[in-house]
């Protein structure tokens, strides 16, 4: 039996800022040092940020995170380092783990299964490894590898503990997340150490990129199953645990079937190092799991406080319509970035009605944030008079009703090219599939908080929200932060008289789940209809989310909740006469 | 020597159009059967369009394309075809061309090398096809691939010559357009055909899809790199040649060197077909080369045209400002739908001149579209007027400039939305890439016609048209369509009084080299100094593309013309905060 300090540094890192990761890296290099441990992980492309994007096809973004590489390595003394970063071999580019050992780099392992689907696109950019290096920190056997890598059970991991003989399998990630995503990867690991008769620490990201939002919960799982240890989710943490590894002979060592998804001629590699002695044990707590809505609700605000300070804002602005979805991203905003750097603007029109205007008042003094009021009756009478010679006699439409929303983007977007603030905009889910929302109207802004969140789930999660300040307030009773009232008024845009959403969509109990089977899960037509909803409501639908595609392309990013997202995730044409 | 037609099917699919797509098929294999073609090719992907992107996901559509196979496929009696579609064998999806003949589907080629750069994805949807079918036509030997397969000299063509001893290789595809590449397919077609001593029929695709246009320009080159006939670019076409193939022994066939990109179990496998005996000889006309300037003009007027056809719009409405950027745009739209389907608004402000409203009017005039007047001055100062206690004391900056360009977005939509009218943007790719541009402004539109052209060639393309038009018009004299004061007078944005455009940017004939060397070459700054340009100005300019990725995101589709444009080409973070 050899005990073996551990330590997973959970970082929240930013892309391109070579500075501020490599600070973060060599902070925690330092602080695993002083407990002593054995090794420190830190996530995959730590040291350039996750996703890089096009930026990897830059010869000189390379050449940088090289020598931050140096730079790293020259601080790993008396500790063995796995640090992820964009790797160059023969003219080649790897998504690969540096190992580095008391000052010297030891071996760099480059990642062998690149996902190419949903929001990813590593074949890009890199090319697959071909080896699986293991190393023997004394009598340890290690094997690492890279995210993908170890969600097929024959994967690299398969190898270094079949063939290779290895104690502890580490892995780096950056993995994203969804909801539900938390579990899937607990019962992967569990299931990966289980199988193959070894540790498993599994080190992630954490912290919002664009649209995707790495949730952190990095974790580490016994031979037998069991977890050992768990990072906190969507914060950064650092997470140290004593592994009792029970140290095989060379036997352990079996053949692997040869049905691998890893190419036949990767090879396991070996490279030895010499383990040092550890100090007293070191206490663990496991953080609680978190419930579904606490999940989601966590990854929308990490996503939208990185997006918003990453960018180098301090303060955001948003139009307050009294109804459910400005409440909860006025909310979302506020635990992001603090009220006091929140903003909002109420820009009543005839057709609001003194209840929603009255609504909008609540939330804002409930949450503190300053609401400015500015009507747009008179603009909007200006925009008539100066247009009504072009269209004598036509009714008023759709074209009115844009027209409005547009003057209240063009307002907030002025507080913004001002006064720099962030305009976060308000629009969900279900209105973002259907085309329900005004291009350049509530649409026009940098960051859309809850563009991937169904309309049903709005409700759910501004319940949530209303709920977790009761709790945490300690006291059952006294007004809700998100007034009852908005829960109750049946959803309306107000771009004209007594105007409610259920005028043009299907109610959204009936809209949320068809939206789901064709976005979420690519059913047909033929396959919706079959689960019981209406052919007339379906084919509507249908038409409504491909015929919206060119609004979509124009929207901001937002933070990705569901497994998949408008974006990098949905890549339609917006070309396209296909229809089913 | 045996005698061998062959005819090229250049046809302008659309994605998703199924209907659309197989009549085309179907019409051309009846021209084809009529004129007694031994075989008929079209492009990849034909029958669901390319590229389809995610619909690729979506089972049903490739169910449905698969159903229209088998539509075509009855309709090739007497005749042998070739046809791009989506295949599916044990659940994987291909890139396929099948080889249809006489009512019966003889065999599928699944595409080796699937290209996963640029604006390609095709990773993230097929799995590499494993054999290199040939087909014997009586004693003619064909071997057929798709696309990028024939951009590698040791791809499948190479083993069908060598090792399957084809004379004739079929390449079917639809390679996007950018300047010169052109030229660059002819070279590469002539090589691979003397290379190997075959002949060589591509044939391409033609036509716009959202960002991409197909230029057509199928050729077909003999076993000595002579080309033989070559179809129109930018229309479709009908291309037939008869080929005198010197039938080979069987001694033709030699080994290939083992280092070829195709795996190595990629076999050759061979199926005969009886050789119908054909027609006395068709008389082949090859089209003269277009100039780069002829060629990027109609990519950009096909590009246009199909945006504004296959999205079912009928007129289109455009800004125009007395400005080169507007005026080459209303002249391309001309040239795309018809003057009379093109409508131009002209909206002075009180920073207009009385010269830039009267090249509005002249270029309007001479293209013959009609103009509608709306100056924005009283809603602008409406604005002011409503936000003026919120800034006192503030001095006017870019918010009232951007305010300005949206009040002119407003209207742009307000007409597009009462009347259906497709909105052209009208900005060049110097102003998406430094964001000299406003969002919801002059970004505001479906269709961004000139977003991939830098200025300085905005310019010599406003001077061809110019030419071209008195060419065609068989005089030298004359007025010009666009005025001469137009190209003149500096570039200005006219958002504050006299503010020209190099008060915010180098000039461009400095800029657009810059922007050339980060944007499409991937340079770093110490790389584009070394180029003899002013450091401060490179810091400038990086420092601008980086920091505008946010309104890029959110600008509508144009027309790709460079080997590198905004969009799918160039994929960025927006959080970036790397600089170099």
């Amino acid at each position: 039996m050899v005990k073996f300090r551990i330590a997973l540094a959970q970082i929240n890192t930013t892309v391109g800022d070579f500075k501020g990761n490599t600070d973060k890296i060599v902070n925690a290099i330092k602080q695993a040092r002083d407990i002593k441990a054995n090794l420190v992980a830190f996530p995959e492309l730590a040291i350039c940020g996750y996703p890089p994007e096009d930026l990897i096809l830059k010869p000189h973004f390379v050449k940088e995170n090289l020598r931050q590489l140096n730079k790293i390595s020259s601080t790993s003394r008396s500790i063995s380092v796995v640090v992820g970063l964009v790797h160059q071999e023969k003219g080649q580019v790897y998504n690969a783990a540096a190992f580095l050992h008391h000052g010297r780099l030891v071996d760099v392992y480059h990642k062998i299964l690149l996902p190419n689907y949903g929001v990813f696109d590593e074949k890009r950019y890199f090319q697959p490894g071909q080896h699986c290096p293991i190393f023997m920190i004394g009598d340890v056997i290690v094997g690492i590898n890279i995210c993908e890598d170890i969600w097929h059970s024959d994967g690299p991991h398969h190898w270094q503990a079949r063939s290779g003989g290895a104690h502890l399998i580490i892995n780096i990630s950056a993995s994203p997340y969804h909801e539900k995503k938390i579990a899937e990867r607990e019962r992967l690991l569990k299931t990966c150490s289980r199988e193959n008769k070894v540790f498993t620490a599994y080190v992630n990201l954490v912290g919002g990129q664009d649209e995707l939002v790495f949730d952190g919960g990095s974790m580490i799982f016994a031979p037998d199953g069991r977890l050992i240890a768990r990072g906190n989710e969507f914060k950064e943490d650092f997470i140290v645990a004593d592994l009792d590894i029970k140290v095989f002979s060379q036997s352990r060592r079996q053949s692997c079937s040869s049905s691998s998804v890893i190419p036949a001629k990767a090879g396991i590699r070996l490279k030895q190092i010499k383990l040092t002695s550890i100090q007293p044990p070191i206490k663990i707590t496991v953080p609680k799991k978190l419930s579904l809505l606490e999940e989601i609700y966590n990854a929308l605000v990490l996503g939208t406080r990185d997006y918003i300070r990453k960018n180098g804002f301090q303060k955001v602005v948003l139009g307050l319509s009294g109804g459910i979805d400005s409440a909860l991203v006025a909310a979302i905003a506020c635990d992001a970035i603090g009220s006091e750097n929140v903003k909002a603007l109420t820009m009543p029109s005839p057709y609001s009605s003194a209840e929603t205007q009255r609504d909008s008042e609540i939330v804002a003094l409930n949450l503190g944030i300053e609401l400015i009021k500015i009507p747009i009756t008179d603009i909007f009478q200006s925009y008539r008079y100066q247009l009504k010679d072009h269209f004598i006699g036509r009714p008023e439409d759709t074209a009115e009703e844009n027209l409005q929303a547009r003057v209240r983007g063009n307002f907030l977007m002025f507080f913004s090219n001002k006064l720099g603030w962030l305009v976060l905009t308000t629009g969900n889910k279900s209105e973002m599939s259907t085309g329900y929302c005004t291009l350049y109207g509530d649409m026009a802004g940098g960051f859309a908080v809850i563009k991937d969140v169904p309309k049903t789930l709005v409700y759910k999660l501004a319940d949530f929200y209303n709920k977790k300040l009761i709790l945490n307030s300690g006291s059952g009773k006294g007004q809700k932060v998100i007034p009852l009232s908005i829960f109750r008024r049946p959803p309306m845009a107000e771009l004209r008289p007594n105007q409610k959403d259920q005028d043009s969509l299907p109610p959204y109990e009936i809209l949320d789940p068809i939206l789901d089977a064709y976005v979420e899960q690519d059913l047909g037509f033929s396959e919706i209809i079959k689960k019981g909803f209406d052919e007339k409501i379906v084919q509507k639908v249908i038409s409504l989310v491909d015929s919206n595609e060119y609004k979509r392309r124009q929207a901001p990013p937002g933070v990705k909740i569901t497994p998949k997202a408008f974006g990098k995730d949905r890549r339609m044409p917006i070309t396209n006469k296909y229809r089913g």
